[in-house]
């Protein structure tokens, strides 16, 4: 049986016909195929987020769902396309990274896509999203087989995904992965890892703020509050009650967290 | 026969991989449904906005259409969630009032969502969109029955949509509803309720100006005219040509607007 | 065979119902239909800009896809709206001009829509994507016949998709026709019309800046560099690696663009 459900994460934005371009390109391969979005907001060129964004996203699919990743600042290059099986899913992708958080959850087989009967007659040098990524998942639903894309590669890139390092003892320093929509920020620092902050005394520092409080609900915080809370995603995040802590922190991703335990 | 389309209504944005988990979680319970994304811009927390937005959506969709509305700023609490049937149409939502103007608008039978098996196995503090919303919508589209979800209640919050209050003879003072995408501000005052602007010469006040004139298209006014008009929702709007009246009064969502009758 | 698919592309944003409803419109006329959007975020009333986006994506859909165009300055005047064939598409719009590059491209059939029973019952003065366009497409897509919508007409509008003009010897002057995510001015220079630019040295001069090279790949290039690129188009663009090139130059949408030639 054919897959038949994809999905787009990029950072080509809804304000130009991109997006609309490689649906249309889907459709026209793989009639019967749904594309679902997940976002095309990440940051131009932002590789770590929409590393951080596809691995929060795909295992909430059925499996054999296809993910198309396109954030891409070496298009045009020689940087290669790739699929990757993973988890159950499939991910199609250009070779720079984008794909790490996803190879660091699950077994994964790459491929270096090569074969050119999987992609438009004409490549363009600016829009592989839709000449390489968009028809490469349509022939992958229509029921193509992985092998048919190309040979399997194990030099395919692999970015560091930060995690904190130690900074002292009881002390560590980490990153914000990502404001979200909120203006909460998603530090690296794992509840699993970091479960001392429920037991003990501690100082999370970024910007200009720092912060003591461990929140279980929004609903405990008062209106204004600024508070670590358990994410979603199983990280520490910094949040404030119906407020951007973005704002009050003055902080985006990339900027450092500080964390004692005292 | 099951019901297979679904909308969504969210404070969520686009940003963030909120909205696609969500589809996917849906994907895997219910392969055949459809999600038609209403918006997810209502301004963060704003229950009284997503309350007319989806008052003004729902009646255009098929009837068995499920509406799914999260804005939800009591997410973690003992807040319910509640399924309404209303209007021939099903709605999943927090029970924070978001569904008041839906049920201003139809007789309703509600239920508070209890049923752990439509649920998500775990439930995670912050994301009921994923764990409770979204899976119950996929379960009822795959053709479970209301009556599964939880009992009927009756002490479910509703919230005062503000209707023009009076203030003196042929006078009132009412609200900015929602600032659209053009700028345009749409207020509480109905085009059935004050046809007298029809007839008479009136005042309508806003922020830093004064409004006399109605007109019945964009069509017969100038670039940059400031005038008030009949909504597509029945609602008086201010409005200008090509130009934003948000701008020009320096108004938002929730200023006072007065009218006077002569 | 009924044509199932239907794209949008309209200048409503995504933050009110506007999109939301007139997709509940078509999956109440057409439950089997599926709409691809193409872009919402057109800027408003800019009727050049959509011409160009629809006529950017289009020729990727499968034929016999059917393209709703409201950008509609003009909405709740005497202007028509019209089904245009074309290249074995169909296209939905006001009669305004913003098919005029569809028209360029491909030999075309144009109609008036007139018949009262493909639209709602009741039609707005301000909402015809409603009432009038999401119908018309919808039942185009059910299997309505073309010619039952309405009279094929010839004084349908055109506008002047302005070409750059001569400027001197070897010298033109042309237009920015639209800023793209990234800060990419696609400028009306045709990478065809103007290979000159592959051989000879050339200026070309935008906002505050003189732009002299010509790359091949935005990899060749450096973080912040400024030049000239062939974009997925077509046309040349202005764009700056990892930059927004809009902002370097102070341009955006109808700005002046100069070429000389040395």
């Amino acid at each position: 049986m054919a897959n038949r459900l994809i999905t787009f994460t990029t950072d080509f934005g809804l304000s130009d016909h991109f997006v609309g371009t490689m649906k249309g390109i889907v459709a026209g391969i793989a009639g019967q195929a749904r594309v679902i979005d997940i976002t095309h907001d990440i940051v131009p060129y932002n590789v770590p987020e929409a590393a951080f964004v596809i691995a929060e996203a795909w295992p909430y699919f059925p499996k054999r769902t296809i993910h198309v990743v396109v954030v891409d600042p070496g298009v045009g290059s020689a940087r290669r396309p790739i699929l990757a099986e993973a988890g159950g899913h499939f991910f199609i992708a250009p070779d720079n990274g984008v794909l790490s958080m996803v190879f660091d959850a699950a077994p994964h087989k790459v491929r270096a896509i090569s074969n050119p009967k999987l992609m438009r007659r004409k490549i363009s040098r600016t829009f592989h999203g839709r000449d390489v990524f968009a028809p490469a998942a349509a022939h992958l639903a229509k029921g193509a087989q992985a092998a048919a894309f190309g040979k399997l590669i194990h030099d395919y890139i692999r970015i560091g995904i930060t995690r904190p390092s130690p900074a002292g003892k009881d002390a560590w320093r980490g990153t914000i992965l990502k404001v979200d929509r909120f203006g909460n920020l998603i530090t690296n620092f794992t509840a699993r890892d970091f479960a001392g902050i429920n037991a003990r005394p501690f100082e999370m520092r970024s910007g200009s703020q720092r912060i003591h409080r461990l929140a279980l609900t929004y609903a405990e915080t008062e209106v204004g509050d600024l508070f670590v809370i358990v994410g979603s995603s199983g990280y520490l995040e910094i949040a404030a009650n119906q407020t951007s802590a973005a704002s009050l922190l003055g902080c985006s991703a990339g900027a450092p967290v500080e964390l004692d335990l005292y």
